[in-house]
């Protein structure tokens, strides 16, 4: 058994994650972190007749642009694991159709890049498939009108609502020896600390991203010190206060490592409130920012942490708080072995 | 590497399927296989004020089942893998909550338990997991009201319609030296046919279920009569004839072992029109029915295919057409390692 406690699995043969691949929309290409991305779609529709069909369009085109990036065929490709945001995973799905690779469909909200990149590492260490490929998207326009007001109803946005990030990110996970490496995974447990606002997501996942953080601490023996960053997935500005206020209480002092994708992506000018969010946040700012930053060597071992949550609109109608999940991935240059 | 074609894993060291629980609705307690069920809920409310919440309440009872039927507490699961019909898969992730064990949602619509089975063996072959659950379910009348109409405008049906099983199954699959095994899994590839009728999905999911069938026989070298039973998912009678008709025409003469657990579960009197579906249905007709046929070896080898047809409402309404996936997995009382 690799695993090295309740939640977490320690590699002893770590998959590389052997390229990436992202697309955004204009609003993030106006952001931070705009030269990191491999494609910029400066029409949000990208020419389709519905905002699903956009993002299944930028869905596809971070696939193509991965695969022509390491001049792989579709059919060089084991399985394809994937998921978004829109009612059964539209996007993906077909997506899926169109790339033709074994598919398995993913929903774990804005932790499904994580859940897809855990899943996918265990794939190729157990020497069950040599490539996959993961993806993860999501749509400001396709998510206001599914989970909250279609964009013409001109709702006002409260303070603490983020800004579903249009893009997608797609990554091949191998067996081949090149950096960095997946070196562990620690997979989150559902939390529901009670909080029924769907437009104050962050204040809801903080805890779940917490409870992961400290299993990984724990299972590992890891500390803060072991990484040069430690990135959760959608937490915003609210949300990410909130981790770093409970895990200081625990005991872990994170301060000087400690950022969230969804705060890195937009400035305060862009007025999206608590910052950005979407399964396609982290999926960019991962595909994009980290993993460049990771090959040229400015990092050198992450902790990859995206947050998601598992509400619908029916479970909000019907007065349901929001149980939320994170899962967290080791990313390393020189895999090192934990202590646990 | 452990593929044995561009589709099909074979384990050398074939994870158990340890045992199973179901629990169905009212009306499938009325149809032909109502002995293998562990649980009727003669009220299909369970007591919730919601379906949504009814179909939570199965999902969760059918894992309580099995954690006693096998004497583990949720602390002995390594990972729980589920999903079902509901947008964000609701009724698991509810679960998850209440459950707490590490989990990675899914959804291939009804072919998501497959999916599962086929991801939980890898987990557990792979020797990054003892005991994983996987359990799927669905809800006639949360479907109904999602997928088509309220029941409450009472909208006829299309004979063509089929009726969505109100149930759940789940099962622990881990490492013990216990039958029946997983010996092979096939993972499914999109099709699609063009059909765009939300309410014959029978015949838009046949392609789906032929294309793995047959990737499974070319894959292994296996035959049709190498198999005791090979049973598809939810086909329904109209699904069953066109994959038995596109079979024969491509040389496999399945006529003797094949039927569909839609086909199955509900019999000529029920007035479903094309029988049963959902992700339920193919749950537990395999944790009920098969499951007990296979432990008193009645039943020896089983290639089980669920299919799942992953359309959205939003997508009907779009003009798209229907993907569709069906993923296959052989269990054996005896692996034999298969010829490819």
């Amino acid at each position: 058994m690799h695993k090295i406690g309740r939640q977490t699995i320690r590699f002893p043969n770590p998959p590389s994650i052997s390229n990436t691949a992202s697309i955004v929309g204009p609003k993030e290409a106006e952001g931070p972190l705009k030269i990191y991305f491999d494609k910029v779609e400066t029409d949000d529709t990208c020419g389709e007749t519905s905002y699903e069909k956009a993002e299944e369009c930028i869905c596809y085109t971070a696939i193509q642009m991965l695969l022509q990036k390491e001049k792989l065929q579709a059919t060089d490709i084991d399985y394809y694991l994937g998921g978004d945001l829109l009612n059964q995973i539209i996007s993906t799905s077909f997506t899926a159709q169109k790339i033709a690779i074994p598919f398995f469909g993913l929903y774990n909200a804005c932790a499904t890049f994580s859940e897809g990149m855990q899943l996918a590492a265990c794939l190729v260490s157990g020497q069950f498939a040599k490539n996959v490929i993961v993806s993860s998207s999501s749509h400001f326009s396709s998510a206001e009108r599914q989970y909250r007001s279609p964009l013409e109803s001109g709702v006002q946005r409260k303070m603490t609502a983020q800004w579903t990030v249009t893009g997608s990110g797609a990554i091949v996970i191998s067996d081949q020896q090149k950096s960095p490496y997946i070196t562990h995974i620690t997979t989150g447990i559902v939390q529901d600390y009670g909080v029924k606002e769907a437009d104050n997501m962050g204040t809801a996942m903080a805890p779940a991203a917490v409870e992961t953080i400290i299993a990984h601490f724990n299972d590992t023996g890891f500390q803060p010190k072991d990484y040069d960053l430690i990135i959760t997935g959608d937490l915003g500005t609210i949300g990410k206060e909130i981790s770093m206020d409970l895990l200081s209480r625990e005991g872990f002092d994170v301060s000087n490592i400690f950022t969230d994708c969804g705060v890195e992506i937009f400035n305060e000018e862009q007025d999206t409130h608590a910052r950005g969010s979407g399964a396609g946040c982290s999926a960019v700012v991962f595909s994009g920012y980290i993993y460049k930053k990771l090959r040229n060597k400015e990092l050198n071992r992450v902790l990859f942490v995206p947050t998601g949550a598992l509400l619908s609109p029916t479970t909000t109608l019907q007065g349901d708080s929001i149980p939320c999940i994170a899962h967290a991935v080791t990313i390393e240059n020189e895999p090192q072995l934990g202590r646990g």
